[in-house]
């Protein structure tokens, strides 16, 4: 029995005004998924249907889609991207990693560099880690002050709804791992010579704040999940449910949002081929 | 019988120094491809295996490949995009495709709009057009002077070179197409509904300088193949071959490069999960 994409939005969705507990939510969630193989067969039926609607958004021109990827280390942001946007290729998809911010970015606002990179009309963008950051680890390490970061939430809400009040439509995703298994996958790093690569030994030590973090998320979503802009948790301590999940409601997105072949106002009749 | 990824380099790259004549090669050669699901077949195979190479690539994150696409109006470069690099998918891959100059660009020199976007370490970085106009449209239009024209050939070749030794591999493909063949592919833009976005009245005109742009092509392939950036004159006249011919050859680049997991400088025993 197949999951309906739009079911999956409605359980995952978080609604404006809402206030939800991430404890409250399982991990472990199966989201109706009956079993592994049945999870992969939809993302994969998803992933081709994204690179179909992705083909006539670009040929479209006018509206982008952004994606905005949120989690924990570990939580499967690199692993999401292959799984969900393998089959839509590069073309007319960008995917930015947001890392330490350089001087030059530190020099401007903290949204200066994030709408540099949204992305252009008839794209995809994908966001691995975002401004989100200034509301999550800046929160936690202290790398702000108190006031400038109770100031964001609303001014991120402001910035969004200028992005989609010109043509953007945006869907942001937090990964939701248990502590549980971000130790298994840590270990995994350890473990695992070709995984060695991706170990860093900060991400144990903001594993020692695991509980501001998870505070840290649930403000962020109960404030910032927007009509305009939502929020959605979801399951990520297994990858195909994650996988199938965000693979269902970015179709349904996409299907939603109904990109179509431009009409032209030339008569090919008028043209002849020197 | 498999087509070897080597003799297609040797078949296709222009060696420095060459002169070359376009008209000399042929649009439609099979490059010793039997026929189409025999390449298809090898393209698929190629595209896995550049899949792979290129997570390793961004493990290694020290180097960079950048692949740079020219061809006429309807030569298949968006294509060439779909087919070969499908199977990457966006993670560490990104597609530029250059336009029209914007008033800010104008205000620099040519390659400063290039060289923003040269892909980061760690990545592939796809060309849709390139700082080649610049030898092309700018010399058949005449946008800018002879004299400056005529300069930037060693330009180009000294900018790539500052590439080229500090970590990114550069491939050249131009898609070699016959004046037929794009005929054929610009009816297809007026006859097809789903094709109309892509046609552009422009593109009729650039083809009544159909020599002209001919001639400004094998000037540039014979002037700007070096040792460190080569040229490839791909038939592309049959997209299967086209396909087959680049995937091959930054299959062998990327093989050739042998990106590796880095080693690291720590113990995994040194760290607990807490």
């Amino acid at each position: 029995m197949m999951v309906e994409a739009l079911d999956l939005v409605e359980k995952l969705r978080i609604r404006p005004g809402e206030q939800i507990r991430l404890s409250d939510r399982d991990p472990r969630d199966k989201c109706g998924l009956a079993a592994k193989e049945e999870a992969e067969a939809l993302t994969r039926t998803c992933a081709q249907e994204i690179d179909t609607l992705q083909d006539h958004l670009y040929a479209e021109g006018r509206r982008a889609l952004l994606v905005i990827l949120q989690g924990t280390d570990t939580s499967g942001k690199d692993g999401t991207i292959r799984g969900v946007f393998n089959a839509t290729g590069p073309l007319g998809v960008s995917v930015t990693a947001f890392r330490q911010p350089s001087e030059i970015e530190l020099a401007h606002d903290y949204l200066w560099r994030v709408h540099a990179v949204c992305p252009r009309r008839g794209t995809i963008g994908i966001f691995n880690r975002s401004h989100y950051e200034e509301v999550l680890v800046a929160k936690v390490r202290g790398f702000a002050p108190k006031e400038e970061i109770e100031q964001r939430y609303e001014q991120i809400n402001a910035f969004e709804k200028i992005l989609v009040e010109n043509g953007t439509t945006i869907l942001k995703f937090m990964l939701h791992i248990s502590k549980d298994e971000q130790a298994e996958r840590l270990q995994e790093r350890l473990d695992n010579p070709e995984k060695h690569w991706k170990f860093s030994a900060g991400d144990l030590d903001d594993r020692k704040h695991w509980d501001e973090f998870q505070e840290a998320y649930e403000i962020m979503l109960n404030r910032c999940s927007t009509p305009w802009a939502p929020w959605h948790v979801i399951p990520a301590d297994r990858k195909w449910v994650r996988n199938a999940a965000i693979a269902s409601i970015v179709k349904a997105t996409l299907e939603a949002m109904d990109p179509r072949y431009p009409e032209v106002s030339w008569n090919p009749a008028d043209f002849k081929i020197p």
